[in-house]
């Protein structure tokens, strides 16, 4: 049996049912936005790792050495942000064909240096081998001192909610496949591709959501927002109605999707790597940290309710109908290739 | 500019140069086996990566499922067990071709599984993707009460020494490309291969060292000896006298290097993968560890003494006359492929 088909997260599963036998010091593993064990004396420890590889997660025509840097560290920043835990340390395994320019690989890291200086982070370590084609794998190592948010925390009555806005990653990546379309300003396709090159991980939104938010249950949008709802509902084992006019999708955004003929809740809820946060809490939170999160230019959305594990997964339409069809998330493993 | 001819480590020292500020909880940095940073609340926390390359660092029609995933952990936990430190926890991120059996796949994570198992390890997380080869970067978190043991505190006046034995590694590889020649029994190929496919990191015997042996400076075998007592005076700023007649080669290992007509010497100075441990001690503290990790069924041999910086790294024949040429070790990146 070959592993096409089996899909990412039965693929995990199947993997690793072997290893999730651990001590009493782990106390989140395998399974949500970062691993967290307690640290010798008591503060925790959150840990987590992703992996770009070229051809299959970014080409190199379309993004540069800054760029790159920057997003390989940003998506691992995203999950330590996920759990409310502050990124401290980072290492990076880098795999490189001979022929890569200097230039670009220095590149690489003057972005993930100007990243990790932002939010005082330091990369202490890592590995540098040859390869057939760039590699990225960065590994961010976070603490925190309360409890972390899992996504298996949400509770029937509460609301869902998300920062910023989605499908403008989507919507980027769609113009990099695409000639710029004559309607769309050069503004316009340099903010959405900016979304997708350069996104920038919710670290600060995320203690500010921890603060005051009283969350139940957090998870970064990487794989787009039904797959993310999906697999809150499934940890938490509660349901879901998700109101889809409710969805905060930007001008651009739309402006883009007429251009090129497509649908932007589509790139909403399935183009993935918004990184975005969305998290479950009670409802009358939302104000207060809708007013705090304004103050650092991020938007902070309600765009449903948490409903009893029997009720299911639904997404709603303006006229409170069930959609029938809202297909899985990106599969990074099944789609193989998908999003070269 | 391309990286091709750059070399491993100045190609290091120039991508990381910027990086290298840090705060006040990194120990240790770039540079030496692992990182180290202080636990929120003392003690020290330690960090490494390793990634293997299909094509590049192994060939999946050489080693099984099983041994690849040993290895795969092997190598970073001897990172651990070089800074005295106690492996704790896991995370791998891997990239699979589509086409890779699910059976191959379920192998590495049941040889890894297996050799966490026995250092009492846990994989607690990773990521997975899909690439155009088998990826495997494993990130391996250890704790230590006491300092790490660095590369560079070796002093004027101790001696060197190495756990194990060295070369059966670049033995086993030599025969992997080899035919197994007549003379050599099965049980001896058997046994190289073994050396090189399933590492034994000498995490226990690093402990023992660290308890008895008022160690000054460590680092584990990779790249080869040449290369790591290279490393160690660079970094303490010492120099050293390495008598080859006492290096450590095991009988198989001589015997395999008569059958391929090759020099055992070579493959212990530059053969790199023992993933012994080379440590430099006071002279007087050699015996007593030597009883000690007898126990565990494990060699320690006097290698040569630590002189000063001025004299440079020499390697002395049976007759005390210094070698001229003892060539550089395996560089992973500059010697593009050479290890496939």
């Amino acid at each position: 049996m070959k592993l096409k088909g089996i899909g990412e997260f039965p693929l995990i599963e199947r993997l690793t049912e072997q290893l999730r036998d651990y001590g009493d010091s782990v106390v989140l593993g395998i399974g949500d936005d970062t691993a967290v064990f307690r640290s010798p004396h008591g503060k925790y420890l959150l840990a987590t790792c992703d992996m770009l590889v070229e051809g299959h997660h970014f080409k190199r025509e379309w993004i540069s050495g800054e760029q790159l840097g920057h997003k390989a560290l940003a998506v691992s920043l995203s999950d330590i942000a996920a759990m409310g835990g502050v990124p401290r340390y980072v290492l990076v395994a880098a795999g490189w064909p001979s022929q890569t320019d200097l230039e670009y690989a220095a590149g690489i890291y003057r972005g993930m240096g100007a990243l990790a200086a932002s939010h005082e982070v330091f990369v202490i370590g890592g590995d540098t081998v040859s390869a057939p084609q760039l590699i990225l794998d960065v590994t961010v190592i976070g603490e925190m001192e309360k409890e972390p948010v899992t996504r298996a925390g949400a509770v029937v009555g509460d609301v869902f909610a998300v920062t910023g806005n989605l499908g403008a990653s989507a919507a980027g990546l769609a113009l990099l496949e695409a000639v710029l379309p004559p309607s769309l300003s050069t503004a316009t396709g340099q903010a959405l591709l900016e979304a997708h090159l350069m996104p920038l991980p919710r670290v600060k939104e995320a203690s500010v959501l921890l603060e005051m938010g009283s969350l139940s249950a957090m998870i970064d949008i990487s794989d787009g927002l039904a797959s993310e709802v999906e697999h809150i509902c499934k940890q938490s084992v509660v349901g879901a109605k998700i109101e889809l006019s409710r969805l905060p999708v930007g001008e651009k955004t739309r402006k883009a999707a007429d251009a090129l003929g497509r649908n932007y809740l589509d790139w909403a809820l399935h183009g993935g790597e918004d990184y975005e946060l969305l998290v479950t809490l009670p409802g009358e939170k939302v104000p207060a940290v809708k007013t705090e999160l304004a103050r650092l230019g991020v938007d902070f959305t309600k765009i449903g309710k948490v409903t009893g594990a029997g009720q299911g997964v639904c997404f709603l339409d303006a006229n409170g109908q069930t959609v029938k069809k809202v297909k899985k998330g990106y599969d990074h493993f099944s789609d193989y290739k998908h999003k070269d």
